[in-house]
């Protein structure tokens, strides 16, 4: 794989890297869309990879329909697909973590402790195996493309890290492989958190600079869920909580409907 | 940095690379020789990485004779020389770390619990900046080495690392940045460390098995030094203790003399 990119680069071509972990929709395609349209050549890797869940997490539930998704990627013209198992990506004997930035121990960070070392360290690994010019992530997972951007910054990769837009349903409701855990009912209520998002950038346009009051219309909003992990307005770069609104800053929900844990935000 | 090694490589060049703290001496040299003799061309970085001291060590007193040293690279017939400082290294907002292997854990891990991870995070750094084919280590940081060989190996850097053997002055004292700071009395007391792994060489030559035996011995010969921190037979891969000798073994100590801190190791 390596090598495979290093000729490339050596032919002058720059080389586009999205890392998944399957389970692909419209969300992961628009970042292969984006890879290509970028750079000469696209690799895609598609790996589930277990040092960032935790042990009472949907690991072993998680979505691997591997061959719709290698159809889904041909469809798109990449150029190069990884396909790693846990055998080579994770040997007898591993041990070395990536420790990751300060930006990742809010939210995510204190509703899944483990899970940005997880996040971290595999995508050290793959950068390093696949030595792209550029690698694409999705602004979904916002605090995920924060934390990755600090660590490529302050661990000096040689990558380029490109934040590319969220994919809605038409409903508003964003992809995320973990939608197929909902039923019809769960659907509704997981649209609370799209609807908690419009209205804080409805206060927001309306004037309002309180993030509290901000911050209790997302959690009234979101009562039809489960139970609620956070709803915060946070700077963008630190992702820590502002009283007054400043911009850059961003709302952040997270909510469990069902047994199925899920996430959005915006930039106010 | 980073496009000059990629260039070299493009013509299809090998890339060396000796990272030290400089204060050279004939130790750090011969990895300088054994890169250029490995590899096309050579880059030499020199950098007193201030993540690996911790605040009760010598980090601002450790020698930094910058002009002997570019003068000591340039004799040799380096090719580049690597030269960052703190701000570059280091910047404001800096806090991603490479949490370091098992391997990382026992000895040096118990007597200087972060310095490891101040290591593995600067040679990190050092290999996303010089991507370099292979990078030169002394085994007199044994510990080191195998810390480095593991992080290397876990997180697929493409970087061969190299094992280079210990450079000794006339009377076996390994080579060390930190001798200058011994007068001619406490160079004698720390020849000790020498003589602790000469004993330990010839009980096992002469049949001894029981590692107990042998640690007691360099621990009594290792008695002229201020304090000892360890002095033990550990099995070559994890370092860890061995009861009975089994190959690969190797004898390690660590002693103070005054307040210089030297280690010393040698295979059995």
């Amino acid at each position: 794989m390596r090598t495979w990119c290093r000729e490339r680069q050596r032919d002058s071509q720059t080389v586009g890297f999205v890392p998944t972990m399957g389970a692909l929709h419209e969300g992961h395609l628009s970042l292969v869309r984006q890879a290509k349209a970028q750079c000469d050549v696209c690799v895609v890797s598609v790996f589930v990879n277990p040092t960032q869940f935790a042990a009472n997490e949907d690991l072993s539930r998680y979505p691997r329909p591997l061959e719709r998704d290698l159809q889904l990627i041909a469809n798109e013209g990449a150029d190069a697909v990884f396909l790693p198992n846990n055998g080579i990506m994770y040997p007898p004997g591993f041990g070395s973590f990536i420790l990751p930035p300060p930006v990742a121990l809010p939210l995510e960070g204190q509703s899944r402790p483990e899970h940005f070392r997880g996040v971290t360290t595999v995508v050290m690994k793959l950068l390093q195996i696949i030595p792209a010019d550029a690698a694409f992530f999705g602004q979904k997972d916002f605090q995920q493309l924060r934390v990755i951007e600090d660590m490529v910054r302050d661990l000096n990769i040689p990558t380029e890290i490109v934040s590319c837009q969220i994919v809605r349903d038409d409903d508003g409701l964003a992809l995320s492989s973990r939608n197929r855990y909902l039923s019809d009912e769960q659907r509704q209520a997981a649209l609370s958190l799209f609807r908690a998002l419009g209205r804080a950038e409805a206060m927001v346009a309306a004037g309002e600079r309180d993030t509290q009051s901000i911050e209790k219309a997302m959690t009234e909003t979101l009562a039809v869920c489960d139970s609620i992990d956070y709803a915060v307005v946070a700077e963008v770069d630190s992702l820590q909580p502002m009283r007054t609104l400043q911009r850059p800053a961003v709302a952040l929900v997270a909510a469990r409907v069902g047994n199925t844990r899920l996430i959005d935000n915006r930039i106010l």
